[in-house]
């Protein structure tokens, strides 16, 4: 017997029904239900252990509800969902596959890291795959796949504009005849450092200053983590806060590096950073952005359900004009920003990602700003109680917060989507309204004759 | 050689690109080449032609340019092409296949009349179809198919609230053993109806004042219009105008019935009105809809046309940020939105009118209100010489502006569909949240045991 | 007797209430008496007239129920209230109080007139006051203020962005040793030009066009337009439209000139137009918004009838929570604005105009937009009827829509002010963080020693 | 000398610049002063206090800052300043007056406690001023006034919606002869409760419960809440987050009572409850919202400053026109929203608060929303830092955020004020435009017989 809750068709709207393979509307059931009957129960106690936990002990705990579900995932072939049918480690989903299954991870709290699909291991996952040697391969890429470490990637700079990766400035210098690196400088804001599993750093460092192309200056350096802070060298010295959550044990760290020597081990060459975190952006950015309308589904949920069970002047409130019409607004919000999202992961399935580049970005700049107004209404319906920490509402809120900065605020993506439409359009519509004039004077004519 | 601008793949969105047909492809192609190089020419002269014609004549008048169009539109097979694959008279496309034919018509003022996909005549010829006697058909529908005669719907009524159809009050007196009816009262807003070629009235009147269900109360009257004005019992008082516009010869018309005799002849049975324009409204929305979103497309492109050839402050207009982003952010809303109705024209096709009632109200409420947004954005680009008739753009805005009231004010729809969705959410959370619940319990214990 | 709708407290924020003297409350009163037993019902005959009159015919006929009522309003000292205290020929009021006095007649659409305080004569007005010698006020001071002549500012040129007035470019040639001057040219939203009274033209020309500094090359120069019309070398090509008004008899006026001589006639003195068009712009463009503000009350006065004697769904519109919380909404956006406006109205009495720039670009921005919200929403409370001739709301909203257009785009002001006040905030800002780090390092010394 | 950025004049809109006193404008620039010297540099110090203390510690720890700032309000006479002019214990400053104090206070956020204007001892403070007995006065106001002690007032319940006070139901049993109560239930977000210094719970209680009046069923009790907090039957169960925030030392706390015994002491007499908390609520809002003004204001220079110091893409990020016109926007959303803030202020010292109600709810419901806007643009302008805690913004913007809930939702004021507002309206809507119809008909035979 089905619960009435549980039907996947809600989740899969009619425009792409027709594009999902049977494997993967499969997957997708199996998927609902797991979110529904263990993750999102799971939160519950996530968040409880952690409210009890003070301290810098905050990075040194894993709630004990997180391993028995990594077992079931990975029974339940819920595992490395992510790695598209790109890969040959990947489970063979297309992005339009996977993006429905983030929106439906992206409505539990431990659901990404349960199926070890969460950010920034994704990622890093993806660009290992892609540019580790087999050796890197070997020691980063198969713990992290089996979800035996994590790891962080180590992007923005204190002071520094991250709009433009060209700005990163860590500083390397070469010593032991090249084999080795002294790195000195300051990165923020690496996500997922706190973690006492974290091993490995993948890190950003301008390495060659003196390149003639700036785009051929900096390059990704593989730091063993566990070793570079053993050495008191490198030193996380807080965890950032983010709207006065800590998201321990993730973490958002400020890590300082004070003559720090490692090996010289890059992923990739030296010089192709930039490459690489073009490239590590693609999919990722829409699989954030569909698990930011997974968060929008759950908080119309949480809204609804709270609508249904309260009265408000001795009327049900879900039985309100003003609740009504306001369902009804958020309804539109994310329908349609959910299909922006999925039309840029069908896009990148069928030419790539280079070709969906504006696609991804009109995503990236709409789903979140989207969902934090949806959730903002909801939190408006839950009252005081929307506001404090006994609803998953204001962590929500919070992920869709920094979304709207992380990887570059909306801001520069707008600029930069705007100029490339722009660019692309001024030649179409100077053809297209010189033809009109041409034939308008022909028809004018014609008429005359007439 | 194609130019640069006539490429057909701008205006079909990638989700919906697998679930086009070879044919209508084809069709597509050949109408965008129709609509850019003849309708959109052919506009200015249709302007031009009204713009020196005043007072009565405004409403005797054909633009000469329109016959010759019509013929051509026949030829190349783009004639009636909004009778979907559900009727035996269309041509034979899928919902979703016809909308994005919307999209390109909604470009162009005349396009719609000179393909006979024109509003009210789509409607009224899809209910004569559907539910009109073989005479009846003969009378009306074939010369409408055929193009040779135009109608009007009249529906509304002076003074009373046109969002709830059962409201309608216009008096029927049965007269000569209830062979013929005596009309009274006032019809406006009656679109179509200033037509000289107009020449038949399906009109929504209070047949059965006394039937005991208030959804059998009205019936669908065929009026013969050129014989009812010729009797001076039906007026046409005056043409409404919508902002300042009176859209000759189309014409809003406010038309007094005085006395009017006219035989009892119904489409469908006696009582049958409500139910007839209920069926009426769905596809059809759509298909308005998708016209608003071709207007969107036409605002872009003479925004970007004017910004590319303008300078504010010494500075190519298209080069500034503030235009730049800008013109990101239509794009966003724009796109967005065509996915919310292409979606709802797919479920009509997937699984019925009936079954898509909720798509369908979401895009009718959000498509008029964003390309106003949308059209009001490009205006202020052109700054005064938007306000005036040097552009279609103010003829774009009152044609979204009046389609947030037409069928229904958008207040009226969100009320309905938020009704709807509320009824429909409110068992599938309870159940939801109920079973989290008692999934957490099991966890706690599990966990406790450890 | 007093009616229930007259008092004038309603029209007087609190927050002003203590800045206006006993004189003008006085003058408040008897004006909203004549605009609400006089001008509101005039409006409708009005209408009435010019709904009848087509073609030319339209720009040569004054409503008849214009001039009974500029007697009265002389007769009551409700005439040339504009001219604020600084000129004797003024009626002595601050432009706080005239502010309240613009709110009052904007709610009427003749008011302005009949009351002598229309633009574009009243700025037309201010300026020969100002600039013009003793014979100029002869000729056209003087029977403006009277009320016997009317006049228009030809600014606008078509295909320049008249954001910069330095793109203003009428090509004058001087003959006769320069006693006369041949132009040349083309201006258009000519507004008031298509009035039968319609006697002088101040037009802004290019006289100068080798001074070296931009701003001395322009000149006003003052044309009898009657005389310049009966050579025909300046032509009235046709009325422009504004979202399909022409605004009959004022217009809005394309006209092109095309070797007209006239007597080099100039208004101060040559070269100083672009002074003479900045001293234009202050305190008219607070009255402009404050009868945007009177607009937006009359607006809420017909949305709130209209809702309290319409039924929806068997319920008085009135009483949904809808119509009531969006009532609130509206009321609040009214009230802040027209606040902001007065605070510019009296900026400019306490500190003069040059220091009341930002205040008066706040206001210039902000209450036509607005205000056209409130329009907005008040069409939708009428539904159908809102979007037709029977209501002033059409009127209202693209007066409102061409205020955020005229005298330059919303754009340009906001990029303008944003400017200056960037400029006056980053030394004061500077200053203010530098103190607090270097006090903050202060009280940390102090803690420390504790 | 004077620092460029402690000029007063920018904190006082001209438009109640002539309504200041010169005692209070003296007091202004001894407040900016201090909040500028010593209250925002004192705000780091706080902060890093609290940075460094985990867990229950959080709230019995007072920051050595504060008593030595305390000291220095008391000695610069900016102590106590809210009791408005209506109180002999006060300033005797108007609500306009100190209106603009709180704008200035609200910039800091140690600066209310320390000049002792701290909610919600203030509004505690009023109705123990207002109501207390001589014994109440001296036991709580005199030490609150002093600031040696803090208080707590215990309003909402649990699973109740608090926007209508008459659902309170703290359960009271009268035991003793009617001399003591039993307490049972729980209270929630009962801020400041967590402040080691709190000695007194303002309780609303349900002591009444058979009243026929509802509105006379409700008693303020006052506990001593050390004593309660002794006896183990009256427990803080934890403190409540708002968006991550535990705000210690104050605290919004769940309260659970079990068996408490009291006194039975109330403020007034018994079931004057509901009349005393609808006294309190009048100018304490007015105070919150000028307050939060201050945290525009704030938050403003905040992001000035940053765009003055930063570069994006090779241009200082203030002289990007995004940056500039959204600067533009923001002044233009906080300059109105002030104005209407003081307009309430201003209309209580005219007329009451009573008189005031419209005015104090159109503030209470804009200016929290209003400031969020500013101050997420502000976040925005940061980037990453912005979301941190190294500046101020996100303590601004949970604040403003949990204003849009506390003292009821933003939506119950809409519907509340949007009622009253109806009410008043209709009848003058209705004479007014009966009376034009009569007049508009006089016009018309007046014209008819010319």
């Amino acid at each position: 017997m089905t619960a009435t809750h549980s039907s996947i068709e809600q989740y899969i709207p009619p425009l792409v029904r027709s594009q999902i393979s049977a494997r993967a509307r499969e997957t997708l059931s199996t998927l609902q239900k797991f979110i529904e009957e263990d993750c999102l129960p799971a939160d519950n106690l996530f968040h409880s252990h952690f409210a009890n936990i003070n301290g810098k002990q905050r990075f040194q705990s894993i709630a004990p509800v997180i391993e028995p579900l990594k077992t079931k995932a990975k029974s339940l072939k819920l595992w490395n969902l992510f790695l598209s049918n790109q890969y040959e480690e990947g489970a063979g989903y297309s992005n339009l596959e996977y993006g429905l299954m983030c929106q439906l991870i992206g409505r539990s709290y431990v659901a990404a890291e349960v199926t070890n699909t969460a950010a920034p291991d994704t990622g890093n996952m993806e660009i290992l795959a892609k540019y580790g040697s087999v050796t890197q391969k070997r020691k980063w890429l198969q713990p992290l796949l089996n979800g035996e470490i994590r790891s962080a990637f180590l992007m923005t700079e204190k002071g520094i504009s991250s709009s433009n990766a060209l700005n990163i400035s860590l500083s390397c210098k070469k010593i032991n005849d090249g084999r080795s690196l002294v790195l000195n400088g300051t990165k923020w804001f690496a996500s997922g450092a706190g973690d006492p599993r974290c091993s490995v750093w993948l890190t950003m460092a301008l390495t060659n200053p003196s390149a003639i192309n700036p785009y051929h200056r900096h390059s990704i350096i593989l730091i063993d983590s566990k070793r570079a802070l053993a050495t008191g060298r490198a030193r996380i010295v807080r965890p950032l806060e983010v709207f006065g959550f800590d998201d321990a044990p993730h973490g958002h760290c400020e890590i300082v590096f004070d003559d720090l020597v490692v090996p010289l081990e890059t992923l990739g060459s030296e010089g192709q950073g930039f490459a690489i975190i073009q490239s590590r952006l693609g999919p990722g950015r829409i699989h954030h952005c569909m698990r930011i309308i997974g968060i929008g589904e759950e908080a119309l949920n949480q809204a609804l359900h709270r609508a249904a069970n309260r009265h408000i002047f001795g009327e049900l409130f879900v039985k309100r004009e003003s609740f009504i019409t306001g369902f009804a607004e958020q309804r539109i919000k994310l329908e349609r920003v959910k299909l922006l999202v999925l039309q840029a992961a069908l896009k990148i399935d069928q030419d790539g990602v280079k070709a969906a580049k504006k696609e991804i970005a009109l995503a990236k700049i709409d789903a979140p700003r989207t969902v934090l107004d949806i959730v903002d209404w909801a939190i408006q319906v839950f009252g005081a109680e929307g506001v404090s920490q006994d609803t998953p509402l204001t962590r929500f809120w919070i992920y869709c917060r920094m979304c709207r900065i992380a990887d570059g605020p909306d801001e520069a993506h707008l600029n930069q989507v705007g100029k490339d439409i722009c660019k692309d359009g001024v030649k179409r519509v100077d053809s297209l309204y010189k033809s009109i004039e041409k034939d308008t004077r022909r028809l004018q004519k014609r008429e005359q004759k007439l």
